[in-house]
């Protein structure tokens, strides 16, 4: 048994690593099982214990996450999720790696925002709006960078000094960059050739009538159907919505589970989920297109993170 | 994170520990949560994964067992179970240990049957006879000395040259012990006052007509609906029957299933869990009566030992 963590996993194993594991594991997918994920409620509101086990048969490799979502952890300084990988070679039965999966989990839900950005959105792309800029915001901006030529980074939050800190910081990491601070949405939505969100809002986080013509949205961060991140008005305009799992959306994303109850958008009505976009030959996207992605994470997703990571380990260290 | 293997565990952890921690647990089970275990196929017949989490709301940790079933694993010399165990303080959310589990099941399969003995068997037994000599044999008998003060045992086993294997194993380590091999499973059940079954056996491993009064039984083999161990037309014959956990009985026990099918014996004519039996106070036990205990594991007993063990090692290594 082996034990890798966050710190020696970010030194070797980085966001254009995970675009293609991710790209491969989803041409593997009829080779890979996994299950609902358990939930297990250990306190208030959503204080949880999540298990989300997948296989690879192809492979012979499987693990499972173990993630904790402690709400009131932020007052004490600690992360609200955290979260750990055990992998197992399924050939031997041997459980050959524990790992920490909370760098994994950032990463791979920034190389999901990547691969919708770069099936999704226009080419010429060079601004990118960022609403949110918390936990989950470097990653998102990382993968949105690697798939795109940006030049300019608009960011909003609620809270304007943590936008503030937040420019400071990737400011630092990408001197290359334009990033700008907005106390306005609706001035980021109207400026933006790609909007990534990344909030646990529970109203729309902008307005649907500001979206202009040739926008890409990204929505990564409503994982509850009481939450609503995606004004969801924007639905029926939009020639193309993708999901990572469409199995998980349903279940999940508070705003297409009532756009879909209000009628305003059917599930039926999905281009696909991101297996069938980078398997499609021809997307038929126009310049003027709206195009939404909406992620809420499965399981097979950090599979192809755990498994990457754990060869890059391997390779990399002696 | 830190992690502990089985050799260091051996080393802190003993059959009494883990007697006294699964009492305990058990007093404290209306603070414990469990769900059923998921189990995902990953080859022929029973190869599998298998993933039990529980968690101590009293104690406020949590852990998971993760178990890969690996039946061609022994022809490469290689067990066919390996369980590895992730605890998680769920007050902090934090990961702290992941441990070999390998130990930890045999040990806590053995304080199941010791506990078992102590309440069920008469106190005077002196001879314990042992089916089986595989995988499970050791902590099987050594949880029974422990109680009881054994001075003859008496092994079979379908290929006798183990069981020869195991006699020398024991009498190295228990030097006390008169052991003995028998190549007929009559003798070993006429001459025994407590029987240990632990084999994988889908036909009855001794004959009912056989069993003595007086006799306790304890089974800890079969573990699925197509196995069969014990000979359940001693059911009938019984004063107590007693389980370490119902439902998971009447799911994975084949020869309780069959012997409830076919009207032989009624799941509810059982004395009770192994909680019942050790918060009675009085047991009403006379010395020609027969008893058996039966048991398939549950996640709160690997819990019991997981928290156990951790606090132990804690106390213990610098």
């Amino acid at each position: 048994m082996q034990f890798y963590d966050d710190a020696t996993i970010q030194q070797h194993y980085q966001m254009t690593d995970a675009i293609q594991d991710i790209k491969l594991l989803l041409k593997e997918l009829n080779h890979v099982s996994h299950t609902e994920r358990l939930v297990i409620p250990t306190g208030e509101g959503s204080q949880s214990m999540l298990y989300m086990p997948s296989i690879h048969f192809g492979k012979q490799m499987g693990m499972i996450k173990i993630t904790s979502i402690t709400p009131q952890n932020p007052t004490a300084n600690r992360p609200t999720t955290q979260a750990n990988i055990v992998i197992t070679n399924i050939q031997t039965g041997e459980h050959i790696a524990t790992i920490d999966a909370s760098y994994l989990t950032r990463l791979r839900t920034g190389a999901l925002s990547a691969i919708a950005t770069e099936y999704l959105s226009r080419e010429n792309a060079q601004t990118l709006g960022m609403i949110g800029t918390g936990g989950m915001a470097y990653e998102q901006l990382w993968g949105n960078i690697e798939v795109r030529n940006i030049q300019n980074v608009i960011l909003y939050n609620r809270t304007y000094e943590k936008a503030i800190q937040f420019q400071k910081y990737i400011q630092d990491r990408f001197p290359h960059l334009n990033v700008l601070v907005s106390d306005n949405v609706n001035d980021l939505v109207v400026q933006s050739d790609i909007i990534n969100c990344q909030t646990q809002s529970t109203q729309p986080v902008f307005n649907a009538k500001d979206i202009q013509k040739g926008t890409h949205i990204n929505g990564i961060g409503s994982y509850r159907p009481d939450m609503v991140e995606i004004d969801y008005q924007i639905l029926p305009n939009t020639s193309h919505v993708v999901f990572d799992d469409i199995e998980g959306v349903k279940k999940e994303a508070g705003e297409f589970i009532k756009a879909n109850e209000e009628k305003i958008f059917c599930f039926e009505d999905i281009y696909g989920n991101l297996k069938s976009l980078i398997e499609s030959s021809d997307l038929a996207r126009s310049e003027d297109d709206i195009t939404v992605f909406k992620s809420v994470g499965a399981s097979y997703y950090d599979l192809a993170v755990a498994l990457g990571a754990y060869h890059c380990l391997q390779t990399s260290i002696e």
